[in-house]
């Protein structure tokens, strides 16, 4: 294998810019000239206190928060925030809405139901998590204290082409694996939120990003360092922050921002996406499911016409630096992760490799 | 300032040798022959599996972790376990005992309070936090769901030098700032746990390590990812964990046992921590005020006679590459925190630095 072109196409943890590896690399044992590495340095230093709010002010800038949201960086994994999202955010309310469209979803449902009522608002299992559920089927309750739903479903490889539109309901939006990979509209949202290790950075670390107004009324039994308001006002350092995961946060949005931001990066993942559909769809010999409305631009499940030859494939696709393409055990066949970082190179050589494999 | 020979003496997160450092640098770009980063790969992968299990192992021989004992490795910090504490290991009790020795163990007393009674059995603030309360004086019940301390406390400066003994009521340490630095005796506690910035990795993840017997009896509001139970089924992958520091964990704990494991290191700690309290105790200028049966050999705060000093002493400190010396807000002064990564070099030109400044 060709080590220098390795193109990793696994679902999360994932691929990260070379050029944020590399900027790692490079100052690991001497961050901004202390000597000293940036694992070692104390959240309450200067230092790290500017690359704080550096990387707070970078996120506002790249998905234009405004004013009345808060941008918070809390330890662990989306799945955390299943638990906190209801302990938050009920805000006295006893029930909520969930709208399931594949795995991730599914399980936000399931994991609140220790905490509130939970309201199946439609399910996307009645079209084998292949297509959205039609808005006029929805069951919404308007007394839920907030809709959610995941923008992107990793496993299925659905992605919404639109904000569900839920009144006066705060809508709470996993977007873990679609993050700044194009404009999002902020104020529509209750809750934003995404764990790192798809298009931010690496695993151990969420961002979440709150309307301010809905903060403030958690349960007694919120655990501190998960408790939204507690954590707005300590500037997400109520405890010791994950702060190597912060700082790869920071290495990847300046890296996004030099690649002109959201708006640019949007128009490569929308190419290369469109490229490997095309590619799909022209061939008999793989197949992608999911109706063409709802397809992930990020998360491209695929199978071969004859899956006896899917250990051929990736034993082959390895051997020239195609690697992370198992799919998920749910599905099967293969899946192709598109995030920010894959380069369209890697997905032009996915694709001339299938074609070859074929 | 002589950036190859920089000295870290912060609380944590804290200095990590400086061969674990150069072995994460080399290998960041293409870990194990993957042409990958270890951030990039999934944690489902057979590598990244691989590497879990070594460093379960590997701790279990480290700290002779006996058969009935499970090791979890959990995301974010000790003080999210101050809130898991209680809501795993109640079990259908309704108040726990709590050992108040200075700051850490005060918060997780109060954290605790949102889940059950919590029982002070006694205050270290009667001697303002120099002197451990006296066995006789503890207030314990025999009825408590478990007995909870610090093994030693960071910003005091105070650490056991023996085991609480506390009948059959299980005994539960938070051993953040101290694990690893010495043997201990895992089967007298039914828990012991540690955020594993300062002696065991980076910020970001927390070992637990916990009698199996106690575990099963969560409450049902616990975050799933946060289940003792669950998380030792799973081999601590309900979610996506933190895998890079995780893999810094291994670094560090290899690093370690190439040191001789943690009976060598253990000497090398006690010489470090006496040699800076004997430099303290014969100068009129240094003060330490705790009581020698109960001095911190991880960390020694102390006091320079003229406070309007201090800054001083940080600035020439720094410049001969002496860093992270300032001690926390709630006492003043000084405080070197002398974890397993720091040199006996380090201790050495610490108190060179501290005899000619006076």
């Amino acid at each position: 294998m060709n080590k220098s072109q390795v193109y990793n196409f696994s679902a999360g943890p994932a691929m990260l810019p070379k050029a944020v590896l590399l900027r790692a690399q490079a100052e690991l044992l001497d961050w901004q000239g202390t000597g000293t590495s940036v694992m070692e340095v104390s959240h309450r230093g200067a230092a790290f206190e500017n690359l704080a709010q550096t990387i707070t002010a970078n996120l506002r800038t790249l998905l234009h928060v405004p004013a009345d949201y808060e941008v918070l960086f809390l330890a662990g994994g989306a799945t955390v925030q299943f638990a906190m999202i209801p302990l938050n955010l009920l805000r006295g309310k006893s029930s909520a809405d969930y709208l399931v469209t594949g795995h991730w979803s599914n399980k936000a449902s399931e994991l609140a139901r220790s905490y509130c009522n939970v309201n199946v608002v439609a399910n996307a299992k009645v079209s084998n998590f292949t297509d959205i559920p039609s808005v006029d089927t929805w069951q919404c309750d308007p007394n839920a204290a907030y809709f959610h739903y995941a923008d992107n479903e990793t496993i299925g490889g659905m992605e919404f082409n639109f904000i569900p539109a839920v009144g006066d309901v705060p809508l709470i939006v996993d977007a873990s694996s679609n993050i700044l990979s194009r404009p999002i509209d902020v104020s529509r949202y209750g809750m934003i939120y995404a764990g790192a290790q798809k298009n931010i950075g690496i695993a151990g670390l969420t961002v979440v990003v709150v309307r301010r107004d809905l903060m403030g009324k958690a349960l007694s039994h919120t655990p501190t360092v998960f408790n939204y308001a507690l954590q707005s006002e300590l500037r997400s350092m109520a405890n010791t922050p994950p702060t190597f995961a912060w700082y790869m946060t920071g290495l990847v949005l300046e890296w996004l921002m030099e690649q002109g931001g959201v708006e640019a990066i949007a128009k490569v993942n929308q190419r290369k996406a469109e490229k490997l559909y095309t590619a799909i769809d022209a061939s008999p010999f793989y197949c992608n499911v999911v109706q063409s409305t709802c397809r992930s631009r990020m998360n491209i499940p695929f199978t071969l016409a004859r899956p006896e030859l899917d250990a051929a494939f990736l034993k082959n696709a390895a051997e020239v630096g195609l690697v992370g393409l198992k799919g998920h055990a749910a599905v099967g066949g293969m899946r192709a992760s598109l995030y920010n970082s894959m380069p369209e190179a890697g997905v032009d050589a996915l694709i001339a490799f299938m074609q070859a494999f074929q």
